[in-house]
């Protein structure tokens, strides 16, 4: 409790910092008006810092407004930085990278431990224009797994890379491998030992598990890109992936359709290709993003179980933030009017 | 080529155990035609054996010979027993499983080598009456990838397990650790040296490094069931994985459209999510499966350089074998006159 409450503080002090830039950047701020009125080109941001049983009486008010306080300062300075001409892919790794620095999150510093009581971390990004995209698993030595995932896009051959071998590629390309013990966080550790202590009287556990954050944009050169981040799922065994590292399940971006980015039970978002199958009810079947969004969560998930949510945008920089679950940590904005910030349904 | 003529007289001897079974089983032999004759189920199967650059003039006629009897025996007894009730579970499993122990493939015995001189395997299976899956990423000790991906899929929450812990959910199911030198084969270990030569001239070795194996069935039931496993790419580096392992990318399965195993350049066909396009043109575009597939293999894929190609079905019995590389180890079979065994154009 009284970490969130100094986080909170931490973060009027970032929105400060935030505040400041904009008076010493006035250059940049006039020109993103001018690109804004010069251009019809839509721009949005949707993010999420995932969904499952999140209930309100479990959240202290101290805990929610942290909470909301910082999607709304990510949110805005995501939406500023699109609007100033940042280059999507910029925008989605920053925003995942602050969010991996939180331990409100599960993901980077915050992440869940493992059975074994280790960390083992997730990503994935892709980039709409060409559909290129990076993805790793199960590393355990890595800060910021979605810049690895931008890495593995941008400087290999490959899409995805998994476990001890993802950390060479992460050395040799000039990441610094840090000690797992960056990634323990008390109250994580605690997760842990209650999941096992439940589970070992046979008591379902699995709502209370999982986490992951994650962040789509359309930006001002009409490219749309996608971004996911997880810890995995708590107590998880036997190297399990989740659907954060599979493009397709928990990330996809394409500019001729929508940018999805998933959160929730990952197997039935893999075996559904949730990200993806957003995508094709848009582009084959016609459907709105908020009806392909709605017959996929609603209409596939629910019915069997498959909690979570995405967050999604089209290329008409229409937005989405649709869940199944008791909440969702998620805020859209884009200029076209829409602003959002919400926990709970 | 001496071990390939070996190779071609061991699958002339199993031909023959296989007729021999059919006199000892009258019985089922005509249940199966009665299944036939009292019923409109369509059943079909089809099998890969991997795609890319099969030129003729590099396969001597008796390796060719020893390649098509090898496909023309396993589909010719897939499709027997579907005909004989079998489930099609357990006739993916066992088709993928013959073509594993085989060093003509590279899955099982036969895979391809990692930079560092090893062998990592991959593989998935999708059931297509609840979607359920199970896959493997990057297992060294596994004899039969296919079947630890079944045991995933049946006996455990999850989609994908990796690395070491997979092969620690594979002890505590009974399967028993093999040493990896099990996988040595000499031509294998030769390519590996020979791509890693190239390399180091900078020559372009992408198109070589490839291959896979795959089978889907519609079995008597109306259950569409694919599976696909590899050794991924010759010298592959950093715990490279590649689509075979993935749902939604290299396998699919599911009873209201189509069953799909791909085989090419996986970095690709995860992009593209290349297995549940091929889904979702036939369910949401309303193309038939053929036209869903040249849709993904030749529109998509093949401008973009994407090599390779998928074996795939629909609900309703009819198969395609579509590739835009040289050739695909490839047959097919169904009840309604096809019968197809192929490795070239």
């Amino acid at each position: 409790m009284k970490f969130a409450l100094l986080f909170f503080v931490f973060i009027l002090f970032l929105i400060g910092c935030s505040s400041d830039n904009k008076e010493n950047n006035k250059s940049s701020l006039s020109e993103s008006t001018d690109l804004k009125s010069d251009s019809i080109q839509p721009i949005a941001i949707v993010i999420h810092g995932g969904a499952g049983t999140i209930l309100k009486e479990n959240l202290s008010d101290s805990l929610e407004a942290a909470y909301l306080t910082l999607l709304d300062s990510l949110i805005s300075s995501g939406f500023e930085r699109l609007e100033n001409g940042e280059i999507g892919m910029d925008v989605v790794e920053s925003i995942i990278n602050f969010m991996e620095d939180s331990p409100l999150f599960n993901a980077g510093r915050g992440a869940v431990f493992t059975a074994n009581g280790e960390n083992e971390l997730d990503a994935s990004i892709m980039h709409g224009r060409e559909r290129n995209a990076g993805a790793v698993a199960g590393v355990k030595r890595v800060q910021y797994p979605i810049s690895l995932a931008r890495k593995v896009m941008e400087n290999s051959d490959h899409v995805l890379l998994m476990g001890s071998g993802a950390e060479e590629f992460a050395a040799s390309n000039g990441v610094v491998l840090i000690d797992p013990s960056y990634f323990y966080v008390e109250s994580r550790y605690q997760s842990l030992l209650r999941v096992q202590e439940k589970e070992a009287l046979n008591k379902n556990t699995q709502k209370e598990k999982y986490g992951t954050v994650g962040c789509v944009v359309l930006d001002a050169y009409g490219d749309i890109v996608a971004g996911t981040s997880t810890g995995g799922m708590t107590n998880k065994k036997w190297g399990r992936v989740g659907d954060s590292p599979i493009i397709g399940a928990g990330t996809f971006a394409d500019n001729s359709s929508v940018g999805v980015s998933a959160t929730g039970w990952g197997e039935y978002f893999i075996r559904y290709s949730v990200a993806y199958d957003i995508a094709a009810l848009f582009l084959y079947k016609g459907l709105s993003l908020q009806a392909a969004c709605d017959e996929v969560i609603h209409q596939k998930l629910a019915p069997i179980g498959g909690d979570g949510g995405v967050v999604a945008l089209d290329k008409h920089g229409k937005v989405s933030l649709t869940f199944n679950s008791k909440g969702m940590y998620r805020a859209a904005k884009n200029n076209n009017g829409v602003k959002i910030v919400a926990i709970f349904e």
